[in-house]
């Protein structure tokens, strides 16, 4: 088990499309990023997440299929420089990757009185996030490659990889070995969007008073 | 800054309700935690995240006083055991830990083509998420505690720390000196609910299917 300290991890994680070899990974590093993931605070500790490893080749294909055609339909709503910047920009390593694990949320679980969520619906469906983004980090601390896809329509994730209809799909992970993860974030490499600083999104007491944000 | 290896953070991370101090943060480590979260992948760059460090006693006292209320309309629709051993559980540590950090949602960050989200509207929820899990693990690297309180209306926070309407709160966390971290969580050790074993939530290829699981 790698030794990698958070911090460094939280710096070096990235959203992979373009690295990944499709050498497969060993079923014992699988088991701690899926065990990370399973390790995450979840609402009323209902741990409401389920993962699928899809390594068919029929269905990575037919995945990404249905990704380039989502992609058609962004590029449609682009004009002039951003269409152009956008087709510089690859989505996706679904079958480069070798795999991909769907996230799902399923609400029933711990049910029926679930401790933390009479008020806010929406706290189960954060526990999920909060189980991949363990996932993801661990995968950066194994020197694994994660893209997340989100190109795609629920209803065809849902039906490709026969989740229940109360199971709601909420990402398709590309996992894989990779050559070496991105130093910069390809969307800041091709010019699409750069990081804003940290003290544009800290607010003191009140929303919109940024006056003595910590600086350190 | 502390050099703890992800694995042992991830396992460390507890929901902290009753071990808060008191104690004042020091700026630098609020800093670096609130950095962390800063730099969590978020949906086309789009970076949607706001914190809003919450400080004023009039303030974290206003909103326990809220929570309590939320607190007994849940336990209103328990009966029985469940009943009682809710009546065990500290739900948060609003004015113990000294600072509420509310986490919200701008969803008109990074527009108006936020790559990824034409199909998953969500994706930019998910995101926040993400930076709500960095928040959590590097506080725990830092030996500070987080507790994630969801017994709120949204409406009364974003009217209490006046985040205008098209920002969504996310997350109440209290966060705050500890005098350690829960080894256990509370609800498992209050018989509220138990971890689940992996094997129940990994699937192969389809759902349902949990034959050759990993088992590293």
């Amino acid at each position: 088990m790698p030794d990698e300290p958070l911090y460094d991890v939280i710096n070096r994680r990235r959203d992979t499309r373009r690295e990944f070899t499709g050498e497969p990974l060993d079923p014992d590093l699988l088991a701690r990023i899926l065990s990370a993931a399973h390790c995450a605070p979840s609402v009323g500790m209902s741990q409401p997440w389920d993962f699928v490893l899809v390594r068919s080749p029929e269905t990575l294909a037919g995945f990404a299929r249905h990704v380039e055609t989502e992609r058609d339909v962004f590029a449609a709503s682009l004009s002039g420089e951003r269409a152009k910047t956008f087709s510089r920009i690859k989505i996706e390593g679904i079958r480069e990757s070798g795999l991909g694990i769907v996230v799902g949320y399923d609400p029933t679980r711990g049910g029926p009185d679930v401790l933390g969520r009479h008020a806010i619906a929406d706290a189960g469906l954060y526990s999920v996030v909060c189980a991949i983004q363990n996932l993801w980090l661990a995968a950066t601390a194994e020197g694994v490659g994660v893209g997340w896809v989100s190109f795609y329509r629920e209803e065809f994730v849902r039906s490709l990889v026969g989740m229940p209809e109360h199971v709601r799909p909420v990402a398709w992970l590309c996992v894989g070995a990779v050559s070496a993860l991105p130093e910069v974030p390809d969307l800041e490499r091709f010019g699409w969007r750069h990081r804003s600083p940290l003290d544009t999104v800290v607010h003191e007491e009140r929303y919109g008073v940024s006056g003595s944000a910590p600086t350190g």
